[in-house]
């Protein structure tokens, strides 16, 4: 059989992991896809770079976009971002009949469903295990084998540095912005960080999860997206004498009224899969009516795990093993109603800064109370008369949009310093 | 596009859940699969057999075998058994050219090789992910996702009903043959255990799971088998002394000798995500590379998850994403060595029953020095002279048959009663 002809685009981390594995695999790999996978053109922003990667003998373009016209069945985009030449290389390729391999969950999230029509009128595959969840085959799984009996709720941790600056922050005791600090010189971080650790991407990954998992449009802007920065030690600490662990999760969630999406940090009891989960890692629950809950684990991000998940999409493309790239066909990808805030209710943990003066829980209390907040459990310490103390509590199952304006109403007072904190209890 | 037609032989939980959800999700499932799925014969042994499942419109034959035969795309062997009609119905059906989707791990456990080859020859499909881990997608992961850097590991705990008895073992603190009586009782364990706590149905699914990961013929009889019904909840007991939980493991190693494969009880460091699987649960770990590990869990038997992996398997050939069963054609399929027993080597759990007199630690003790097994740590307790007493230990690493033969030699003393015990520590 004809080798499979692939052009990559960006060889940082993953491309250059992509070329070296194929170089130094070419057999096994062979047997796999049944034919030679054929490296036959590459592009990146700078030539001369220092890399792993042996990429002397492979021909080279400065125009990734170029790679569209290359005599090669399939393009494997690893140059980022939503927009500029990762979506013109994309929409190009698909347009001229190629296969698209992708890590691109930016791109996905913003133009996915257009971009799956457009390979669906060329016959040609989209690809995207490596957008989420690294070499955790959870798009593969949520599009070809979770589907006889329907998702109900998907749920994740989706990205590997907030779970690392949490786990740091509960081993140490540090702040947020100390164990961040630490990760960028590491390299756990990026420079800029805020696409991380404000949810940006795992919302993109939510994205994406959400449409291979309930038929729907990838639809960001349903997204309710907040981040890890204003997360204390302090509130690390009350999660786990009320038995849990703050993750930044992930959740997509049918409803009645439609889909609920959210992405932000959660309560999660310890002794739950995802509590478990450290460092790096990543994971995906799946509730899958009388047929689940599956539970994924393993590493999100880095070399060998997103190659692993590039390389597997290589080869299902030379086994001829490809559909619709959200499983279904994209003219029937749904535009699922975004289920009201009224719709999400849990159990939340609460946490107020407060003048430690005579009165000042009964007027929390009363305004919880005046709003239909009622509390389960409350913990106090620390009583320097005059000096800041934190309350926290953990309310009854509670609609969230309740809890808001309760918290809205209780931060009017003077003296409660700050803004409070609200954060859901999530199954694991 | 036409209709895929299925023919399903054997209407037990499995055909039975099959039948109930083509039929209540066939408007979902079609969008999957791109068609519709249509079932045009069944057969099963007592048409009259009162079920949950309407199959009143659908012609019914007698003969399954004669279903290789129907006017159908792929034929569905949910009969069970390694030959019999089982047998007979896949091979004449893969020689007809009908894709064939099964259940049935003892049936690929004994003839895999052979039937994958025949598969290949007339261009037909064989799949099985209903045939191990249930709803878990194990099968297609192997197969399909971890191929980049190859497998050097896997194992899991493949045998739901053996996961229940211990995690009641745990729990209740009573023996293997009161809650193995109690599980028969519930529905949980088959009137006739001993595929399952023998170890043998775990030793089916471990031969496709090396075959899938390690690109070798399924080989039961290079599979070492061990059961647990020699386990005691004293056992259960001093493993948790020493951290650790006790799992019917099934394990897979690639060793520079060999393919090391083994089922039986295993030490389970607590916190790894293996220990952590309870009741009826199912859980696979697959080390790869610097990819790894990953772990899935999920519900590994039972109506649902078993259907959902059948569905997954017809949805995948209807959509035409198949290729060869066990991820490289069969033909190159190897016949990888058993590695050598003196290969394997790890930490062990050693359980004596002695007389209480004196001299009888310091016996032991040489006689396993004399064999070069050296003990990490031990537990004695409960001294009632002259009453048979428990000495467990935990050794340093060493090779499992340097352990047996000191085992050997400590059993011939007079001083100790019945068969020691040696259970080794696995990682979770």
């Amino acid at each position: 059989m004809k080798p499979l002809r692939i052009a990559i685009a960006g060889l940082g981390t993953v491309g250059g992991g992509v070329v070296k594995t194929l170089q130094s695999r070419g057999g096994e790999l062979s047997a796999r896809a049944g034919r030679a996978i054929e490296i036959v053109c590459v592009s990146a922003r700078n030539k001369n770079k220092k890399r792993h990667a042996h990429i002397d003998g492979i021909p080279w373009t400065d125009d990734p976009v170029s790679l569209a016209q290359a005599e090669c069945d399939v393009v494997v985009e690893l140059i980022g971002g939503a927009d500029g030449s990762a979506l013109a290389l994309t929409e190009a390729s698909l347009a001229a009949g190629k296969h698209v391999v992708t890590a691109n969950k930016a791109m996905l999230a913003e133009h996915g469903a257009e971009l799956a029509m457009l390979a669906e009128k060329n016959n040609a595959a989209l690809k995207c295990e490596a957008a989420v969840a690294g070499g955790i085959p959870i798009v593969k799984a949520l599009r070809e084998s979770f589907i006889a009996h329907g998702v109900h709720a998907v749920r994740g941790i989706l990205n590997g540095t907030c779970n690392y600056i949490l786990t740091q922050m509960e081993a140490t005791g540090r702040s947020f912005e100390d164990v961040l600090a630490e990760a960028q010189r590491l390299g756990f971080a990026e420079a800029d960080p805020e696409l991380d650790v404000g949810g940006g991407d795992t919302a993109h990954k939510l994205a994406l999860l959400s449409s291979l998992a309930f038929e729907t449009k990838p639809n960001l802007a349903h997204i309710t997206v907040e981040g890890i920065a204003y997360i204390t030690p302090e509130d690390i600490g009350f999660a786990r004498e009320f038995g849990c662990r703050i993750k930044l999760l992930g959740v997509a969630r049918l409803t009645p009224h439609g889909l609920d999406q959210r992405v932000g940090p959660a309560m999660v009891k310890l002794g739950t899969p995802l509590a478990d989960v450290e460092g790096a890692f990543n994971a995906v629950v799946a509730d899958v009516g009388a047929a689940g809950p599956f539970f994924f684990e393993g590493r999100g991000a880095g070399e060998a795990p997103t190659t692993s998940a590039v390389i597997a999409d290589l080869v299902d493309i030379a086994r001829g093993r490809f559909g619709p790239a959200f499983g279904v066909a994209a003219t029937s990808l749904r535009d699922l109603a975004r289920a009201p805030e009224e719709s999400r209710r849990s159990i939340f943990y609460l946490r107020f800064e407060v003048l430690d003066e005579p009165g000042v829980l009964a007027e929390i209390a009363r305004k919880l109370a005046d709003h239909g907040v009622s509390i389960e459990s409350m913990i106090q310490r620390g009583r320097a008369p005059g000096e800041p103390v934190a309350i926290v509590m953990m309310t009854h199952d509670t609609p969230a949009p309740a809890v808001a304006r309760a918290l809205k109403a209780v931060a009017a007072s003077d003296k409660v310093l700050g803004r409070p904190c609200m954060i859901p209890v999530e199954a694991g």
